[in-house]
């Protein structure tokens, strides 16, 4: 089908053209996985000729790599929300849970599932782009809160020893079931029989018993991290 | 390449050959993925005709939903240690410990890291082999753990309020960052790097610290379970 913009204005930027074909590139290869997504397709979905796509992009495997990685530029934002909502409470238990809850819901997306699944499915033939998916979007969250961590480790908040190994627990805690339950079962089974902010605050909880300071316990030396 | 095996007896049990295909399927899904692996690279593997690998599995689809059901049943032999280890334990931290490096090891296999992501693969166009996967593999380990959990907090060794959580937490902990960075980087990439016996012990201390009774601080109501 082509695309129904007679009357758009002849000189559209190439930034938003790009941008547009990246976003119908999503589509179709969600929808169709690698091996079914063609060029012709994807410049279909974006309005415009397939030599564009060609000259936006190069191939197909070029712009797999870059839709995939254009997804861990949202990390910012959470990178920032993270540093932000951490370093500055007074209080980790709610806004914990209240983080936790954000993640969970971002990374139960049925596109962010879907995509998640591609980019497992394509890790055997281009391990570099499933590599940096993983190391600059996961990983950069993950460095984000173990440094929020020590932060309130510092402030006598938290107990850590290791912050990097405090948040790969906490995240575990978070994840695990609900993102791999979605892997094999199908992107929305999970979501929709779990009441996502009851699991993230019960992950947030545990956290803050294996990590907290024992408030209810206020002993003189069991308030000190070592 | 024809089998090389002229002076294999004439009756092989129909048993072992059934045993021996399967072998052989999942070594050729493994290598080649669902769409790559033909049965005739299974017969040729598994040194029999194409016709006897049909007699025995009816097609391609029959044979990979039972090579991926038929590893559902190492779950056995865990299920039942996971029941014997910690229900007779005097110390949960260590046989904690000990059971949570026994579950690493096995998940870490590259073998199972394999058949995981060729699993999630085909997670969308075998919905219910992905599922049956997952639920009579991974669910019923962690139902036997919930059970074991809730068998330590009556013996007032764990402090849980709820068992099926604790033991999502518990695996989620152990899990996560091990199996999910193996998904995206390569099998090997994280055993490589990492010391699995000190991440698992690492997980099995978080577990306690959040689940424990807490014995540092021998208060007469903190031993108790709520």
């Amino acid at each position: 089908m082509p695309a129904l913009t007679p009357s758009e204005p002849p000189e559209r930027s190439s930034d938003r053209r790009h941008r547009e074909i990246r976003e119908a590139a999503i589509g179709i290869f969600l929808a169709s996985g690698y091996d079914g997504a063609t060029m012709e397709d994807i410049a279909v979905r974006a309005g415009v000729s397939k030599q564009t796509v060609y000259k936006h992009f190069t191939d197909k495997q070029n712009l797999f790599a870059d839709i995939v990685l254009s997804t861990t530029d949202d990390m910012d934002a959470l990178v920032g929300l993270i540093a932000d909502r951490l370093s500055n409470t007074s209080d980790p238990t709610k806004d914990l849970e209240h983080l936790a809850e954000m993640f969970l819901n971002a990374l139960m997306e049925p596109r962010v599932l879907r995509l998640r699944r591609l980019v497992i499915s394509s890790a055997d033939r281009f391990p570099e782009i499933a590599t940096a998916w993983y190391e600059k979007g996961f990983e950069r969250a993950l460095r984000a809160l173990a440094t929020s961590f020590q932060a309130l480790a510092d402030r006598q908040l938290l107990a850590v020893d290791d912050p990097a190994i405090a948040a790969e627990h906490f995240v575990g805690m978070l994840f695990w079931i609900p993102v791999n339950k979605a892997m094999f079962t199908g992107d929305d089974e999970y979501a929709a029989t779990h009441d996502l902010a009851l699991v993230a605050r019960s992950a947030a909880r545990a956290f803050m018993n294996a990590y907290g300071v024992r408030r209810k316990e206020p002993r003189g030396d069991s308030n000190r991290t070592a």
